[in-house]
């Protein structure tokens, strides 16, 4: 199977157009690097950028990045609403097919330690790349911001996993690290009572007792008259989209009412929707590469 | 979404590995076009070429494959133990996502003139694409063979849609037509009782009574000691594996016996899969374009 990182950093500056494509088209241009997405924020100042490729792929156009973004951006003179303490502020490393997060881990201890070595800044790993527990939030990692860090490097908690013990003049420092992908995914609920979604979002969510990889609450969805257990999926390989379906189903049940429907917003890798054909039809040795199209991504 | 559409030609040489070569480098450098299998059978004295593409690069492609097996194969001195009639002895056009059967009805009749016009090879429409109803079963239009067809071509009920009154000297004459994907499906039971999947193969298969596009048939897996409903499914877009699947479990169920997995074998459209999400976790508004792998595929 072909190997697929999605790679989506994230970096200060969102109002400059030519400053902004002028990144994008040196993430275009790493070779096997595919830009699917920039989306800008004028009063964040900030873009997100969305690509993939494969290891070798995404490090080029990490590096590419990082190019650019290190001539154009000072962040001495930055200002917008969205924290920030670097000029690429954060570079997450996403398997998607063909990958794992413990190579993703080692692709981010690369990537970062190219980044200290070239380009001079200090250099976070965060989420499962982390050094330590408390570097694996990216907003504890973060706190402080651009204009902070000097401070703040001088803990010894705080010096960085590569690269100098103090931020870079204009581009500060930068958090890098490998994750899993989020899905975004609601269950839609028959009955107008917040309540019962907020009590199976409490069955369902981590925090309070349910899947280890799931963030939900409730919400009102006043305009169909129904309300919606709204969940950030943060493994859908450990904790599976039908396993969390189920069990909303059988929470709702108790409370005598009806699955509307469910949603997946934004996109999904294409394996969180094999795994429900595996478990309801229950398929034995499928494998992604019986699907024609995951033929057609193979190299 | 990217338009793909696979295309099977047949082509009457199995063994000479120079002409099988030169057909495959043939199809492999049409623009557009990707070549994923080539399996070739000695006793069978055929190939079968597996490659997709859009429309205008698949049509490429048969075109391409057209001129190097009608320069390599003399149907006046092949001999083989599979039936056939032409040099390219069937070509079938099967959409499989962003393309319709109907699309591939139309590129079956363009595509079919082009190669009775460049090649002065006749042609008859098959499948979904023929015709007449006698003309829709590959076998029957296959039957009489090379060595049969001048006879034969000389029934009305037998004139090509496309292209001469007569056989080609050499190349004999070609299928053509759209087909819809074909996903051969198993459903395993726990049990050891053959006349129990023979039951149930029965209640889903269209010729007694079942789905439209089910054909099955009982199967005893010894090694295992249980016993299967073997499937073909012919339309999986109209008669999803899903709902299939559910039919064979209630019956099952009516005997008491239980589901032990199912399989696809083989390879199978990315749909086929997503229809389960969208049917059990009921999915609202899901489109393939969510998925990131399809995304990766768009031009």
């Amino acid at each position: 199977m072909r190997t697929i990182i999605e790679c989506v950093p994230n970096v200060s500056e969102g109002r400059d157009r030519v400053a902004i494509d002028a990144m994008a088209a040196a993430v275009r241009a790493a070779p096997g690097v595919r830009l699917l997405d920039v989306s800008s924020d004028g009063s964040h100042n900030r873009s997100v950028l969305t690509f993939v490729g494969d290891t070798a792929a995404v490090r080029l156009g990490v590096l590419a990045l990082f190019r650019e973004a290190v001539a154009r951006i000072d962040l001495r003179t930055h200002r917008g609403e969205h924290p920030r303490m670097g000029a690429v502020d954060v570079v997450p490393f996403i398997p998607v097919s063909g990958s794992s997060v413990e190579e993703c881990v080692a692709l981010s201890r690369e990537v970062g330690a190219a980044v200290a070595n070239e380009f001079g800044i200090p250099v976070f790993l965060y989420e499962d790349s982390a050094s330590a527990e408390h570097r694996r939030n990216l907003a504890e990692v973060r706190k402080g911001q651009f204009e902070g860090f000097v401070q703040k490097m001088m803990e010894p908690r705080w010096a960085p996993d590569f690269g100098p013990a103090a931020p870079h003049v204009s581009a500060g420092a930068v958090a890098i690290g490998a994750r899993q992908f989020l899905i975004a995914y609601n269950v839609n609920l028959g009955t107008r009572d917040l309540s019962i979604a907020d009590r199976i979002a409490k069955a369902i969510r981590h925090i309070s007792g349910g899947f280890r990889y799931v963030k939900a609450m409730g919400v009102e969805l006043s305009d169909r008259g129904i309300v919606q257990v709204s969940i950030n999926m943060t493994n859908f390989r450990k904790t599976p989209l039908h396993r969390v379906f189920e069990c909303v189903r059988s929470e709702a049940d108790r409370h005598g009412v009806p699955i509307v429907g469910s949603e997946i917003v934004g996109l999904a890798p294409a394996d969180a929707l094999f795994a429900a054909a595996e478990h309801y039809q229950r398929l034995e040795k499928f494998t992604p590469d019986q699907v024609l199209e995951t033929k057609l991504l193979e190299e």
